[in-house]
Protein backbone atom coordinates (compact mmCIF):
# COMPACT_ATOMS: atom_id res chain seq x y z
CA UNK A 1 0.00 0.00 0.00
CA UNK A 2 1.28 3.58 -1.00
CA UNK A 3 2.73 5.70 2.10
CA UNK A 4 0.67 8.67 3.07
CA UNK A 5 2.80 11.84 3.81
CA UNK A 6 1.83 13.65 6.52
CA UNK A 7 2.73 17.35 8.85
CA UNK A 8 4.27 16.50 12.02
CA UNK A 9 1.88 15.68 14.46
CA UNK A 10 3.08 17.97 17.64
CA UNK A 11 0.14 19.88 19.24
CA UNK A 12 -1.95 17.26 20.99
CA UNK A 13 -5.04 18.42 22.92
CA UNK A 14 -6.89 16.13 25.67
CA UNK A 15 -10.39 16.57 26.73
CA UNK A 16 -12.44 15.58 29.80
CA UNK A 17 -16.05 16.52 31.02
CA UNK A 18 -17.20 16.90 27.36
CA UNK A 19 -19.89 14.90 29.24
CA UNK A 20 -19.78 16.02 32.76
CA UNK A 21 -21.06 13.46 34.65
CA UNK A 22 -18.14 10.75 33.10
CA UNK A 23 -16.10 11.28 35.48
CA UNK A 24 -12.82 9.20 34.37
CA UNK A 25 -12.07 11.95 31.73
CA UNK A 26 -12.75 14.99 34.26
CA UNK A 27 -10.01 13.48 37.17
CA UNK A 28 -7.37 12.36 34.28
CA UNK A 29 -7.25 16.27 32.62
CA UNK A 30 -7.21 17.63 36.56
CA UNK A 31 -4.43 15.26 37.38
CA UNK A 32 -2.37 15.99 34.32
CA UNK A 33 -2.65 19.41 34.78
CA UNK A 34 -0.98 18.79 37.74
CA UNK A 35 2.43 17.66 36.05
CA UNK A 36 4.54 19.37 33.85
CA UNK A 37 5.15 17.81 30.32
CA UNK A 38 4.23 14.60 28.92
CA UNK A 39 6.64 13.08 26.49
CA UNK A 40 7.62 15.78 23.04
CA UNK A 41 4.58 16.79 21.94
CA UNK A 42 2.51 20.10 23.45
CA UNK A 43 -0.30 18.32 25.60
CA UNK A 44 -3.18 21.13 25.82
CA UNK A 45 -5.87 19.91 28.63
CA UNK A 46 -9.24 21.25 28.92
CA UNK A 47 -12.39 20.48 30.64
CA UNK A 48 -14.61 20.61 27.79
CA UNK A 49 -17.81 21.55 29.65
CA UNK A 50 -16.76 23.08 32.74
CA UNK A 51 -20.68 24.43 33.66
CA UNK A 52 -22.05 20.66 33.26
CA UNK A 53 -18.93 19.03 35.69
CA UNK A 54 -20.00 21.36 38.27
CA UNK A 55 -23.63 20.17 38.38
CA UNK A 56 -22.38 16.85 37.28
CA UNK A 57 -24.49 16.50 34.46
CA UNK A 58 -24.14 15.53 30.48
CA UNK A 59 -24.75 18.57 29.68
CA UNK A 60 -27.00 22.00 30.61
CA UNK A 61 -28.61 23.13 27.65
CA UNK A 62 -27.69 20.82 24.65
CA UNK A 63 -25.42 18.09 23.82
CA UNK A 64 -21.89 19.94 23.57
CA UNK A 65 -20.99 16.57 21.56
CA UNK A 66 -23.07 17.21 19.07
CA UNK A 67 -22.51 20.67 18.43
CA UNK A 68 -19.25 20.82 16.77
CA UNK A 69 -20.89 21.02 13.25
CA UNK A 70 -19.89 23.65 10.97
CA UNK A 71 -23.42 24.97 10.76
CA UNK A 72 -23.27 25.10 14.68
CA UNK A 73 -19.56 26.71 14.85
CA UNK A 74 -20.36 29.35 13.04
CA UNK A 75 -23.82 30.54 13.68
CA UNK A 76 -24.20 33.35 15.11
CA UNK A 77 -24.46 34.34 19.28
CA UNK A 78 -27.43 35.47 21.05
CA UNK A 79 -29.05 35.87 24.58
CA UNK A 80 -30.82 32.92 23.14
CA UNK A 81 -27.63 30.77 22.45
CA UNK A 82 -27.50 27.76 24.58
CA UNK A 83 -24.57 27.44 27.08
CA UNK A 84 -22.95 24.46 25.04
CA UNK A 85 -23.22 25.97 21.71
CA UNK A 86 -20.92 28.89 22.76
CA UNK A 87 -19.14 26.88 24.35
CA UNK A 88 -18.46 24.63 21.65
CA UNK A 89 -17.34 28.09 19.59
CA UNK A 90 -14.86 29.17 22.55
CA UNK A 91 -13.44 25.46 22.22
CA UNK A 92 -13.06 25.79 18.34
CA UNK A 93 -11.12 28.90 18.99
CA UNK A 94 -9.38 27.84 21.55
CA UNK A 95 -8.46 23.98 19.53
CA UNK A 96 -8.58 25.07 16.22
CA UNK A 97 -10.23 26.62 14.18
CA UNK A 98 -11.46 23.79 12.51
CA UNK A 99 -9.19 22.68 9.38
CA UNK A 100 -6.89 26.28 9.65
CA UNK A 101 -3.12 26.49 10.26
CA UNK A 102 -3.04 27.02 13.67
CA UNK A 103 -5.26 24.27 14.69
CA UNK A 104 -4.56 20.88 17.37
CA UNK A 105 -3.26 18.25 15.02
CA UNK A 106 -5.09 16.00 16.75
CA UNK A 107 -8.11 15.89 19.89
CA UNK A 108 -8.67 13.44 21.99
CA UNK A 109 -11.42 13.15 24.04
CA UNK A 110 -12.48 11.53 27.07
CA UNK A 111 -15.67 9.42 27.67
CA UNK A 112 -16.89 6.76 30.32
CA UNK A 113 -19.91 4.56 29.27
CA UNK A 114 -22.58 2.47 31.31
CA UNK A 115 -22.32 0.02 28.83
CA UNK A 116 -19.82 -2.86 29.11
CA UNK A 117 -17.05 -1.75 26.48
CA UNK A 118 -13.77 -1.96 27.58
CA UNK A 119 -11.57 0.41 25.97
CA UNK A 120 -12.87 1.84 22.80
CA UNK A 121 -11.89 4.22 20.40
CA UNK A 122 -14.04 5.91 17.99
CA UNK A 123 -12.74 7.65 14.93
CA UNK A 124 -15.70 10.18 12.82
CA UNK A 125 -14.03 9.61 9.72
CA UNK A 126 -12.64 6.65 7.81
CA UNK A 127 -9.42 7.85 6.24
CA UNK A 128 -8.36 9.72 9.82
CA UNK A 129 -4.48 7.63 9.30
CA UNK A 130 -2.93 9.60 12.20
CA UNK A 131 -5.87 8.46 14.79
CA UNK A 132 -5.91 5.10 12.84
CA UNK A 133 -2.07 4.94 13.63
CA UNK A 134 -2.52 6.33 17.13
CA UNK A 135 -4.14 3.48 17.65
CA UNK A 136 -2.51 0.88 16.64
CA UNK A 137 0.10 2.12 19.29
CA UNK A 138 -2.06 1.18 21.93
CA UNK A 139 -0.80 -2.08 23.65
CA UNK A 140 -3.96 -3.40 24.65
CA UNK A 141 -1.90 -6.75 26.23
CA UNK A 142 -1.21 -4.42 29.12
CA UNK A 143 -4.75 -3.87 30.10
CA UNK A 144 -6.45 -6.97 31.41
CA UNK A 145 -8.37 -6.10 33.96
CA UNK A 146 -11.19 -8.27 34.15
CA UNK A 147 -13.80 -6.24 35.37
CA UNK A 148 -16.53 -9.30 35.34
CA UNK A 149 -17.30 -12.63 34.63
CA UNK A 150 -19.45 -11.66 31.35
CA UNK A 151 -16.61 -9.80 29.83
CA UNK A 152 -15.26 -11.43 26.78
CA UNK A 153 -13.30 -9.10 25.17
CA UNK A 154 -9.99 -8.16 27.11
CA UNK A 155 -7.76 -5.93 24.00
CA UNK A 156 -9.08 -2.64 22.46
CA UNK A 157 -11.96 -1.81 20.41
CA UNK A 158 -12.06 0.47 17.29
CA UNK A 159 -15.48 2.10 16.58
CA UNK A 160 -15.75 4.02 12.94
CA UNK A 161 -19.14 6.08 13.59
CA UNK A 162 -19.75 8.47 10.90
CA UNK A 163 -23.07 9.82 12.14
CA UNK A 164 -21.24 12.55 14.30
CA UNK A 165 -19.70 15.79 12.23
CA UNK A 166 -16.69 16.25 14.79
CA UNK A 167 -12.71 16.34 14.42
CA UNK A 168 -11.62 14.60 17.53
CA UNK A 169 -11.37 11.21 18.39
CA UNK A 170 -13.44 9.71 21.66
CA UNK A 171 -11.79 7.20 23.95
CA UNK A 172 -14.93 5.24 25.73
CA UNK A 173 -14.02 3.31 28.88
CA UNK A 174 -16.86 1.31 30.69
CA UNK A 175 -18.65 0.18 32.61
CA UNK A 176 -18.94 2.93 34.77
CA UNK A 177 -21.77 4.54 36.14
CA UNK A 178 -21.92 8.42 35.06
CA UNK A 179 -21.53 10.94 38.15
CA UNK A 180 -19.62 8.21 39.60
CA UNK A 181 -15.56 7.25 39.09
CA UNK A 182 -14.27 3.29 39.38
CA UNK A 183 -10.28 3.39 40.17
CA UNK A 184 -10.28 0.25 37.63
CA UNK A 185 -12.06 2.44 35.05
CA UNK A 186 -9.95 5.46 35.88
CA UNK A 187 -6.67 3.38 35.60
CA UNK A 188 -7.08 1.74 32.02
CA UNK A 189 -7.95 5.11 30.43
CA UNK A 190 -4.62 6.34 32.34
CA UNK A 191 -2.80 2.85 31.03
CA UNK A 192 -3.94 4.11 27.57
CA UNK A 193 -1.76 7.19 28.13
CA UNK A 194 1.20 5.39 28.99
CA UNK A 195 1.16 2.76 26.87
CA UNK A 196 1.17 1.64 23.20
CA UNK A 197 -0.50 -1.55 21.11
CA UNK A 198 -2.72 -2.86 18.22
CA UNK A 199 -5.97 -2.55 16.46
CA UNK A 200 -7.15 -5.75 14.45
CA UNK A 201 -10.63 -5.29 13.65
CA UNK A 202 -12.86 -2.17 12.83
CA UNK A 203 -16.75 -2.18 13.97
CA UNK A 204 -18.46 0.11 11.66
CA UNK A 205 -22.06 1.30 13.05
CA UNK A 206 -24.46 0.00 11.02
CA UNK A 207 -28.14 1.05 12.91
CA UNK A 208 -29.17 1.86 16.13
CA UNK A 209 -32.06 -0.51 18.33
CA UNK A 210 -34.20 1.20 20.44
CA UNK A 211 -36.11 0.26 23.89
CA UNK A 212 -40.10 -1.34 22.88
CA UNK A 213 -42.42 0.97 24.15
CA UNK A 214 -45.51 1.59 24.95
CA UNK A 215 -47.55 3.13 21.70
CA UNK A 216 -49.39 5.10 23.45
CA UNK A 217 -46.94 6.87 26.96
CA UNK A 218 -43.51 6.04 24.84
CA UNK A 219 -42.41 4.44 28.09
CA UNK A 220 -39.89 1.66 27.83
CA UNK A 221 -41.81 -1.81 28.31
CA UNK A 222 -38.50 -4.16 28.41
CA UNK A 223 -34.75 -4.35 29.40
CA UNK A 224 -31.80 -5.39 27.64
CA UNK A 225 -32.02 -9.36 27.98
CA UNK A 226 -29.41 -10.35 30.65
CA UNK A 227 -27.89 -12.77 27.65
CA UNK A 228 -27.24 -9.36 25.74
CA UNK A 229 -26.40 -7.02 29.22
CA UNK A 230 -22.62 -6.21 29.11
CA UNK A 231 -21.79 -8.41 26.00
CA UNK A 232 -20.44 -5.45 23.78
CA UNK A 233 -18.85 -6.43 21.03
CA UNK A 234 -20.32 -10.30 21.03
CA UNK A 235 -22.13 -11.73 17.97
CA UNK A 236 -25.72 -11.03 17.72
CA UNK A 237 -27.32 -14.05 15.83
CA UNK A 238 -31.04 -13.72 13.86
CA UNK A 239 -33.20 -15.26 17.11
CA UNK A 240 -31.18 -14.37 19.85
CA UNK A 241 -32.70 -12.87 22.68
CA UNK A 242 -32.67 -8.97 22.63
CA UNK A 243 -34.99 -7.42 25.55
CA UNK A 244 -36.95 -8.77 28.35
CA UNK A 245 -40.80 -6.99 28.71
CA UNK A 246 -41.07 -6.23 32.56
CA UNK A 247 -43.99 -8.61 32.07
CA UNK A 248 -41.78 -11.41 31.61
CA UNK A 249 -41.56 -12.01 27.33
CA UNK A 250 -38.75 -12.19 25.36
CA UNK A 251 -38.05 -10.03 22.39
CA UNK A 252 -35.14 -11.56 19.70
CA UNK A 253 -33.45 -10.23 17.11
CA UNK A 254 -35.47 -10.82 13.60
CA UNK A 255 -32.71 -9.36 11.59
CA UNK A 256 -30.92 -11.31 8.46
CA UNK A 257 -27.41 -10.38 9.69
CA UNK A 258 -25.09 -11.28 12.21
CA UNK A 259 -23.99 -8.45 13.49
CA UNK A 260 -22.10 -6.69 16.85
CA UNK A 261 -23.92 -4.68 19.40
CA UNK A 262 -22.01 -2.02 21.42
CA UNK A 263 -23.18 0.96 23.40
CA UNK A 264 -25.38 -1.51 24.98
CA UNK A 265 -27.58 -0.21 27.84
CA UNK A 266 -25.92 3.32 27.98
CA UNK A 267 -27.55 5.65 30.47
CA UNK A 268 -27.53 8.89 27.98
CA UNK A 269 -28.98 7.28 25.41
CA UNK A 270 -32.37 6.36 26.56
CA UNK A 271 -33.82 10.10 25.59
CA UNK A 272 -32.22 8.98 22.53
CA UNK A 273 -34.32 6.22 21.94
CA UNK A 274 -31.18 3.87 21.33
CA UNK A 275 -31.03 0.87 23.10
CA UNK A 276 -27.53 -0.23 21.66
CA UNK A 277 -25.63 0.03 18.51
CA UNK A 278 -25.22 -2.77 15.95
CA UNK A 279 -21.96 -3.21 13.83
CA UNK A 280 -20.31 -5.26 10.96
CA UNK A 281 -16.81 -5.99 11.98
CA UNK A 282 -14.28 -4.93 9.20
CA UNK A 283 -10.36 -5.54 8.64
CA UNK A 284 -8.86 -1.94 7.84
CA UNK A 285 -5.48 -1.55 5.48
CA UNK A 286 -4.11 1.18 7.36
CA UNK A 287 -0.88 2.39 5.07
CA UNK A 288 1.94 3.75 6.14
CA UNK A 289 2.90 7.28 7.01
CA UNK A 290 5.94 9.34 6.15
CA UNK A 291 6.58 12.83 7.88
CA UNK A 292 5.62 15.23 4.92
CA UNK A 293 8.87 17.86 5.01
CA UNK A 294 7.95 20.94 3.25
CA UNK B 1 -39.23 -13.93 74.08
CA UNK B 2 -42.99 -12.21 74.73
CA UNK B 3 -45.02 -11.79 71.92
CA UNK B 4 -45.87 -8.70 70.81
CA UNK B 5 -49.37 -7.80 69.25
CA UNK B 6 -50.21 -5.73 67.08
CA UNK B 7 -53.21 -5.16 64.39
CA UNK B 8 -54.06 -6.40 61.58
CA UNK B 9 -51.54 -5.20 58.31
CA UNK B 10 -53.89 -5.04 55.42
CA UNK B 11 -53.30 -1.54 53.50
CA UNK B 12 -49.52 -1.80 52.20
CA UNK B 13 -48.09 0.74 49.91
CA UNK B 14 -45.26 -0.10 47.16
CA UNK B 15 -43.80 3.17 45.87
CA UNK B 16 -40.64 3.34 43.31
CA UNK B 17 -39.30 6.81 42.13
CA UNK B 18 -38.52 8.56 45.34
CA UNK B 19 -35.30 8.73 43.57
CA UNK B 20 -36.29 9.77 40.05
CA UNK B 21 -33.38 8.52 38.09
CA UNK B 22 -33.51 4.53 40.30
CA UNK B 23 -35.19 3.31 37.53
CA UNK B 24 -36.12 -0.49 39.01
CA UNK B 25 -38.47 0.68 41.39
CA UNK B 26 -40.22 2.93 38.63
CA UNK B 27 -40.51 0.13 35.88
CA UNK B 28 -42.01 -2.46 38.93
CA UNK B 29 -44.40 0.00 40.19
CA UNK B 30 -45.52 0.58 36.58
CA UNK B 31 -45.89 -2.73 35.82
CA UNK B 32 -48.04 -3.61 39.04
CA UNK B 33 -50.38 -1.41 38.31
CA UNK B 34 -51.48 -2.84 35.58
CA UNK B 35 -52.43 -6.05 37.45
CA UNK B 36 -55.53 -6.63 39.05
CA UNK B 37 -54.76 -7.40 42.97
CA UNK B 38 -51.78 -8.80 44.38
CA UNK B 39 -52.40 -11.12 47.03
CA UNK B 40 -55.15 -10.73 50.06
CA UNK B 41 -54.08 -7.13 50.95
CA UNK B 42 -54.84 -4.14 49.49
CA UNK B 43 -51.46 -3.17 47.96
CA UNK B 44 -51.46 1.21 46.72
CA UNK B 45 -48.74 1.85 44.29
CA UNK B 46 -47.45 4.98 44.00
CA UNK B 47 -44.86 6.89 41.98
CA UNK B 48 -43.37 8.90 44.73
CA UNK B 49 -41.55 11.81 42.65
CA UNK B 50 -42.91 12.19 39.06
CA UNK B 51 -41.55 14.97 38.15
CA UNK B 52 -38.09 14.02 38.73
CA UNK B 53 -39.29 10.59 37.27
CA UNK B 54 -39.96 12.85 34.11
CA UNK B 55 -36.41 14.41 34.08
CA UNK B 56 -34.74 11.07 35.35
CA UNK B 57 -32.94 12.91 37.68
CA UNK B 58 -32.70 12.07 41.67
CA UNK B 59 -34.86 15.33 42.50
CA UNK B 60 -35.92 18.58 41.50
CA UNK B 61 -35.22 20.98 44.07
CA UNK B 62 -34.85 19.02 47.47
CA UNK B 63 -34.03 15.28 48.05
CA UNK B 64 -37.98 13.96 48.92
CA UNK B 65 -36.48 11.15 50.75
CA UNK B 66 -34.83 13.82 53.68
CA UNK B 67 -38.87 15.02 53.72
CA UNK B 68 -40.28 12.91 55.78
CA UNK B 69 -39.49 14.28 59.00
CA UNK B 70 -42.92 15.70 61.52
CA UNK B 71 -41.45 19.38 60.52
CA UNK B 72 -40.86 19.38 57.16
CA UNK B 73 -44.37 17.94 56.73
CA UNK B 74 -46.22 20.12 58.94
CA UNK B 75 -44.13 23.05 56.96
CA UNK B 76 -46.50 26.11 55.86
CA UNK B 77 -46.53 25.99 51.90
CA UNK B 78 -45.68 29.65 49.98
CA UNK B 79 -44.64 30.19 46.49
CA UNK B 80 -41.16 29.43 47.86
CA UNK B 81 -41.51 26.15 49.09
CA UNK B 82 -39.50 23.33 46.82
CA UNK B 83 -41.66 20.85 45.09
CA UNK B 84 -40.46 18.11 46.80
CA UNK B 85 -41.74 19.18 50.19
CA UNK B 86 -45.11 20.24 48.55
CA UNK B 87 -44.93 16.83 46.91
CA UNK B 88 -44.25 14.78 50.56
CA UNK B 89 -47.36 16.72 51.98
CA UNK B 90 -49.04 15.37 49.12
CA UNK B 91 -47.92 11.64 49.77
CA UNK B 92 -48.00 12.35 53.70
CA UNK B 93 -51.98 13.30 53.14
CA UNK B 94 -52.17 9.91 50.22
CA UNK B 95 -50.49 7.50 52.90
CA UNK B 96 -50.95 8.54 55.70
CA UNK B 97 -50.74 10.61 57.35
CA UNK B 98 -48.37 9.59 60.09
CA UNK B 99 -49.46 7.88 62.61
CA UNK B 100 -53.22 8.64 61.92
CA UNK B 101 -56.04 5.49 62.20
CA UNK B 102 -55.76 5.86 58.24
CA UNK B 103 -52.95 5.55 57.31
CA UNK B 104 -51.31 2.93 55.46
CA UNK B 105 -49.77 -0.24 57.70
CA UNK B 106 -46.72 -0.51 55.57
CA UNK B 107 -44.89 1.83 53.41
CA UNK B 108 -42.26 0.17 51.31
CA UNK B 109 -40.01 2.22 49.40
CA UNK B 110 -38.26 0.72 45.97
CA UNK B 111 -34.27 2.17 45.71
CA UNK B 112 -31.46 1.26 43.35
CA UNK B 113 -27.96 1.75 44.51
CA UNK B 114 -24.44 2.27 42.10
CA UNK B 115 -22.87 -0.13 45.10
CA UNK B 116 -22.56 -3.65 44.98
CA UNK B 117 -25.18 -4.08 47.70
CA UNK B 118 -27.15 -7.23 46.08
CA UNK B 119 -30.97 -7.00 47.35
CA UNK B 120 -30.63 -4.78 51.16
CA UNK B 121 -33.62 -3.79 53.43
CA UNK B 122 -33.16 -0.78 55.01
CA UNK B 123 -35.37 -0.13 58.11
CA UNK B 124 -35.15 3.23 60.32
CA UNK B 125 -36.55 1.79 62.89
CA UNK B 126 -34.75 -0.62 65.65
CA UNK B 127 -38.30 -1.75 66.87
CA UNK B 128 -40.46 -2.04 64.11
CA UNK B 129 -41.40 -5.46 63.99
CA UNK B 130 -43.54 -5.79 61.17
CA UNK B 131 -41.07 -4.92 59.11
CA UNK B 132 -38.51 -7.13 60.24
CA UNK B 133 -40.70 -9.97 60.13
CA UNK B 134 -41.47 -9.25 56.25
CA UNK B 135 -37.47 -9.09 56.17
CA UNK B 136 -37.82 -12.59 57.33
CA UNK B 137 -40.40 -14.06 55.10
CA UNK B 138 -38.13 -13.47 51.99
CA UNK B 139 -36.46 -16.45 50.65
CA UNK B 140 -32.54 -15.27 49.91
CA UNK B 141 -32.35 -18.77 48.37
CA UNK B 142 -33.80 -17.61 45.25
CA UNK B 143 -31.73 -14.55 45.03
CA UNK B 144 -28.84 -16.76 43.62
CA UNK B 145 -28.27 -14.22 40.53
CA UNK B 146 -24.11 -13.73 40.38
CA UNK B 147 -23.45 -10.60 38.98
CA UNK B 148 -19.94 -10.17 39.22
CA UNK B 149 -16.71 -12.29 40.51
CA UNK B 150 -16.25 -9.96 42.87
CA UNK B 151 -20.22 -10.67 44.71
CA UNK B 152 -19.74 -12.27 47.94
CA UNK B 153 -23.29 -12.00 49.29
CA UNK B 154 -25.93 -14.07 47.95
CA UNK B 155 -28.59 -13.08 50.87
CA UNK B 156 -30.66 -10.29 51.71
CA UNK B 157 -29.12 -7.75 54.03
CA UNK B 158 -31.01 -6.04 56.65
CA UNK B 159 -29.30 -2.75 57.49
CA UNK B 160 -30.73 -0.33 60.20
CA UNK B 161 -30.16 3.33 60.06
CA UNK B 162 -31.29 5.58 62.44
CA UNK B 163 -30.44 8.84 60.26
CA UNK B 164 -34.05 9.28 58.82
CA UNK B 165 -37.02 9.87 60.32
CA UNK B 166 -39.04 8.31 57.53
CA UNK B 167 -42.23 5.85 58.43
CA UNK B 168 -41.71 3.58 55.47
CA UNK B 169 -38.96 0.85 54.97
CA UNK B 170 -36.30 0.92 51.52
CA UNK B 171 -35.74 -1.72 49.60
CA UNK B 172 -32.18 -1.27 47.66
CA UNK B 173 -31.14 -3.16 44.84
CA UNK B 174 -27.14 -2.55 43.31
CA UNK B 175 -25.13 -2.62 41.18
CA UNK B 176 -27.30 -0.21 38.45
CA UNK B 177 -26.22 3.01 36.84
CA UNK B 178 -28.80 5.83 37.75
CA UNK B 179 -31.02 6.38 34.78
CA UNK B 180 -30.48 2.52 33.49
CA UNK B 181 -32.59 -0.30 34.33
CA UNK B 182 -30.71 -3.73 33.77
CA UNK B 183 -33.11 -6.62 33.63
CA UNK B 184 -31.19 -8.60 36.37
CA UNK B 185 -31.42 -6.18 38.87
CA UNK B 186 -34.79 -5.44 38.28
CA UNK B 187 -35.54 -9.38 38.28
CA UNK B 188 -34.11 -9.34 41.45
CA UNK B 189 -36.63 -6.53 42.92
CA UNK B 190 -39.22 -8.73 41.16
CA UNK B 191 -38.38 -11.93 42.86
CA UNK B 192 -38.36 -10.19 46.26
CA UNK B 193 -41.96 -9.23 46.69
CA UNK B 194 -42.84 -13.28 44.67
CA UNK B 195 -41.03 -15.18 47.65
CA UNK B 196 -40.14 -15.33 51.36
CA UNK B 197 -37.10 -16.15 53.42
CA UNK B 198 -34.69 -15.54 56.39
CA UNK B 199 -32.60 -12.37 57.94
CA UNK B 200 -29.89 -13.39 60.64
CA UNK B 201 -27.95 -10.19 60.65
CA UNK B 202 -28.60 -6.68 60.86
CA UNK B 203 -26.06 -4.02 59.94
CA UNK B 204 -26.44 -0.63 62.00
CA UNK B 205 -25.29 2.46 60.58
CA UNK B 206 -21.94 3.58 63.00
CA UNK B 207 -20.39 6.52 60.78
CA UNK B 208 -19.78 7.55 57.03
CA UNK B 209 -16.01 7.84 55.59
CA UNK B 210 -15.39 11.03 52.83
CA UNK B 211 -13.28 10.99 49.82
CA UNK B 212 -9.82 12.46 50.22
CA UNK B 213 -10.37 15.63 48.88
CA UNK B 214 -8.07 19.15 47.63
CA UNK B 215 -7.96 21.16 50.56
CA UNK B 216 -8.61 24.32 48.65
CA UNK B 217 -10.65 23.35 46.01
CA UNK B 218 -12.42 20.50 47.89
CA UNK B 219 -12.26 17.93 44.43
CA UNK B 220 -12.13 14.73 45.71
CA UNK B 221 -8.51 13.42 44.67
CA UNK B 222 -8.98 9.48 44.85
CA UNK B 223 -11.58 6.84 43.69
CA UNK B 224 -12.64 3.97 46.23
CA UNK B 225 -9.52 1.31 46.32
CA UNK B 226 -10.19 -1.54 43.88
CA UNK B 227 -10.01 -4.14 46.81
CA UNK B 228 -12.92 -2.38 48.57
CA UNK B 229 -14.89 -1.57 45.14
CA UNK B 230 -17.76 -3.71 45.04
CA UNK B 231 -17.15 -4.91 48.26
CA UNK B 232 -19.93 -3.55 50.10
CA UNK B 233 -20.56 -5.91 53.40
CA UNK B 234 -17.40 -7.14 53.40
CA UNK B 235 -15.30 -6.92 56.53
CA UNK B 236 -12.81 -3.56 56.78
CA UNK B 237 -9.61 -4.33 58.88
CA UNK B 238 -7.76 -1.57 60.33
CA UNK B 239 -4.65 -1.42 57.98
CA UNK B 240 -7.10 -2.46 54.70
CA UNK B 241 -6.96 -0.04 51.65
CA UNK B 242 -9.65 2.14 51.31
CA UNK B 243 -8.58 4.68 48.53
CA UNK B 244 -6.23 4.52 45.05
CA UNK B 245 -5.11 8.14 44.94
CA UNK B 246 -5.18 9.64 41.34
CA UNK B 247 -1.58 10.38 41.87
CA UNK B 248 -1.57 7.01 42.92
CA UNK B 249 -0.76 6.28 46.28
CA UNK B 250 -2.99 4.25 48.79
CA UNK B 251 -4.98 5.42 51.68
CA UNK B 252 -5.64 3.28 54.58
CA UNK B 253 -8.28 2.54 56.73
CA UNK B 254 -7.07 3.64 60.55
CA UNK B 255 -9.83 2.71 62.06
CA UNK B 256 -9.57 0.68 65.42
CA UNK B 257 -12.65 -1.24 65.19
CA UNK B 258 -13.51 -3.96 62.46
CA UNK B 259 -16.68 -2.98 60.25
CA UNK B 260 -18.58 -3.40 57.64
CA UNK B 261 -18.48 -0.76 54.59
CA UNK B 262 -21.91 -0.45 52.74
CA UNK B 263 -23.07 1.83 49.92
CA UNK B 264 -19.53 1.95 48.41
CA UNK B 265 -19.47 4.75 45.64
CA UNK B 266 -22.83 5.49 45.43
CA UNK B 267 -23.43 8.37 43.31
CA UNK B 268 -25.94 10.43 44.57
CA UNK B 269 -23.71 10.58 47.75
CA UNK B 270 -20.40 12.48 46.30
CA UNK B 271 -22.71 15.42 46.77
CA UNK B 272 -23.46 14.62 50.54
CA UNK B 273 -19.69 14.01 50.96
CA UNK B 274 -20.30 10.07 51.62
CA UNK B 275 -17.68 7.57 49.72
CA UNK B 276 -19.06 4.75 51.89
CA UNK B 277 -20.93 4.05 55.38
CA UNK B 278 -19.45 1.84 58.15
CA UNK B 279 -22.02 -0.70 59.63
CA UNK B 280 -21.41 -2.90 63.07
CA UNK B 281 -22.84 -6.52 62.49
CA UNK B 282 -25.11 -6.88 65.32
CA UNK B 283 -27.63 -10.25 66.35
CA UNK B 284 -31.09 -9.23 66.34
CA UNK B 285 -33.84 -11.13 68.26
CA UNK B 286 -37.53 -10.69 66.63
CA UNK B 287 -40.16 -11.05 68.98
CA UNK B 288 -43.21 -13.72 67.75
CA UNK B 289 -45.96 -11.76 66.47
CA UNK B 290 -49.73 -12.10 67.21
CA UNK B 291 -52.66 -10.20 65.84
CA UNK B 292 -54.65 -8.09 67.81
CA UNK B 293 -58.09 -8.38 68.14
CA UNK B 294 -60.59 -5.67 69.26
Amino acid sequence: MEPVSLPPQSRVALCGGTHGNEMSGVYLVRELQKLEKVGSATLTTVISNPRAVQMCKRYTDVDLNRCFTDAILSSPVTDATPYEVRRAQELNTLLGPKGSAGAMDLVCDLHNTTANMGLSLISYSAQDWVILHIYRQIQVSRVSIQLNQMRVKDKVKLIQDLIFETTSASIEVGPQPHGVVRADIFNIMKECFNSGGEVDDVYTFVKSIDYPRDPETNQITAAIHPQLQDRDFCLLHPGDPMFLMFSGEIVKYEGVEVLHPYFVNECAYYEKSIAFHLARKMTLTIPPLRVKRD
